[in-house]
């Protein structure tokens, strides 16, 4: 006889064993729900009015600062890729327990833009406040309604993620991207330097891309748990990205760490060489992040890969599916569809989760409540 | 009967066991040589005429940008800070293989500093070559005379460290943040924003300072040889840091990894609770740098090593000689003389050099030729 136990937390889990997985599994909806009448994907034109945002707003901007933590400020460090190369604004990114703290330049030029799934991160409200009161304009990314950054910021994007309860970010993450893209593609289009014709395929992408991921999470996410077979009981990883996946790279370090305690570091490939390739052998994987897409950069991600290989150090590659080349000289390969440069970051962050998560299970952690950590950090 | 052995490389050692250890010792030597001839300690006034700078270079500066790899890198971010404080130039530090291969913002008014040790690192002199294109005036900070860099550039102030043997820069990197402090005391002075009695007070402190670091570095090496005792068994280290000494904490961590291959991460301290904390247990020890003199940087620093201690974490804390709480609150202390904020990053670096060494003799590694690196990284 056996007794069959049930709860409501496992109830509102929706029949996932962890919150984690459910949101993992929710981000089609997410990205699809904060896409939602701010898009058209016909004119490539983006609508911010919800956030009551106008051209006005952005009139005499010189300078884009994100101020952010954690997995946030990573969305912001994508968000300097973007909005520079679609909008041509200097962006900079700053973690918000650094601005807060010295005497940023910050002037009535600079949009500051503060992210915050909860909307009460401590150190980020400190910023929004410091910059506020150096005279620049401030939107807020935020995924709680109401919530202090919420009402304390000039302007607010609200990211449609809906509750997230699993401590390390996921949905919230995504949510965040599809924000700050729609951020780059209607900064690109004032600005002039993005093409009508380039918005529109853009647009059409992203548009897409909901239905494109939903197909996707369950074929990745059976050989990613299989992979964490191989890799779970490792202590020491090391995560690759150049260029517009390298933010993407530290946030898929960080989410292996805050979920199963493995020491997990993400690194600008182009800085092995300069130390932490010392540290390969073959009990310390790389992941690697190496869309075919990516031109010079996929050449330069493979030769970093061939480095480490060479130094017996395992190799577990996210790249392009059909990349036979990459596939080859990986210990592991992940083919991923091939999309747009600037959407690569969303459709990369998602199976790094997977493997976090599926890493976490297997060395039995407790994935949505991690030891040491909050989910909102609202003390200093 | 015990043969003597002896031979050309010991020789050149001076009697030290190994050049890292001479190099580290020869930094009080190396800064000196650096500033000598353009730092007046009376008038508080920077001459780099032997660059051939002279205010007309700097006209209508806008911003400026650090390009570099791996421990040079780290002297750019401390440069973000000192440029921006004392001068009031908007600074942005980029990694050369991040720079390179993306379309970075570089106009006519952009001074673009580029820093290697050799002067011959490849993604550096790419970038070097890519901001000359794009119209920047670029300003080499190289050891090495008459090297790629150094012949590149429009202009060039030489670090006067003399030859760097052991592969983990050591003497490079203070003599690089050395010039970086004059570069910010001369454009401080230039821009108006530092003030004469300011610059003649910073001026005579760094004049000062080779001697206390003469002084400082017989007195804290055998304190450091013999913590490393206590620590070299670990695998794991967090390095943090906030505000200028955030960038030394990555080039302490930096030091560990490259030679003893240990998986040190450097962290800014405010970071901690948004992820890596979960890491914290018996086993993973933290570096902490915590001068007194940092106000509320300080104040910071000291809750952020309570969070620590509290999760049964040892943290190695380095602050200011004398303070009894910071020594009291950690498991091992290093105390150091209070310096100014613009100084402390020069001499914070030095002491992680000690530990860094010590920990790495300890674990039986090669120092000087550490595994899968090379001196000069002068293929992409």
């Amino acid at each position: 006889l056996q007794e069959i136990t049930w709860d409501a937390s496992q109830a509102e889990k929706g029949g996932f064993p962890h919150f984690m997985l459910k949101e993992i599994y929710e981000q089609p909806e997410a990205i699809r729900d904060t896409l939602r009448g701010r898009l058209d994907p016909e004119s490539g034109r983006v609508d911010l009015s919800d956030a009551a945002l106008s051209p006005e707003f952005f009139e005499g901007l010189r300078k884009i600062f994100f101020v952010a933590c954690g997995t946030s400020y990573h969305a912001g460090l994508v968000g300097k890729y973007l909005l520079e190369a679609l909008a041509g604004i200097p962006v900079e990114v700053d973690l918000a327990s650094e601005f807060r703290y010295r005497d940023p330049l910050v002037d009535e030029g600079t949009l500051a833009v503060v992210i915050s799934q909860s909307g009460e991160t401590a150190d980020t409200l400190a910023g929004l406040r410091l910059a506020r009161d150096k005279g620049a304009r401030v939107l807020g990314i935020v995924n709680v309604l109401g919530s202090t950054i919420a009402r304390e910021a000039h302007r607010v994007i609200y990211t449609h993620a809906g509750p997230e309860i699993g401590v390390a970010s996921t949905k919230a993450f995504t949510s965040q991207l599809t924000v700050i893209l729609l951020l780059a593609l209607y900064l690109g289009g004032l600005s002039g330097r993005l093409s009508p014709e380039r918005a529109r395929l853009l647009a059409r992408e992203l548009v897409e891309f909901p239905g494109l991921l939903q197909k996707l999470i369950p074929k990745v996410h059976p050989l990613l748990k299989e992979l964490s077979e191989h890799y779970f009981r490792q202590e020491n990883f090391l995560y690759l990205g150049r260029n517009i996946l390298f933010p993407v790279a530290l946030e898929g370090a960080l989410k292996l760490k805050e979920i199963s305690y493995i020491h997990a570091e993400g690194y600008a490939a182009g800085e092995m060489k300069h130390g932490p390739i010392a540290l390969i052998e073959e009990s310390v994987p790389t992941v690697a992040l190496a869309p075919r897409e990516s031109g010079v950069v996929y050449e330069k991600m493979v030769s970093n890969i061939e480095e480490v290989r060479s130094r017996r150090g395992p190799v577990l590659a996210f790249g392009t599916q059909g990349d036979e080349h990459l596939a080859g000289l990986s210990t592991d390969f992940v083919g991923l569809p091939p999309v747009s440069w600037e959407i690569s970051p969303l459709l990369y962050t998602v199976p790094l989760q997977l493997f976090a998560y599926e890493m976490a299970v297997r060395r039995g952690c407790d994935v949505d409540q991690p030891r040491n950590l909050a989910k909102s950090v609202t003390v200093e």
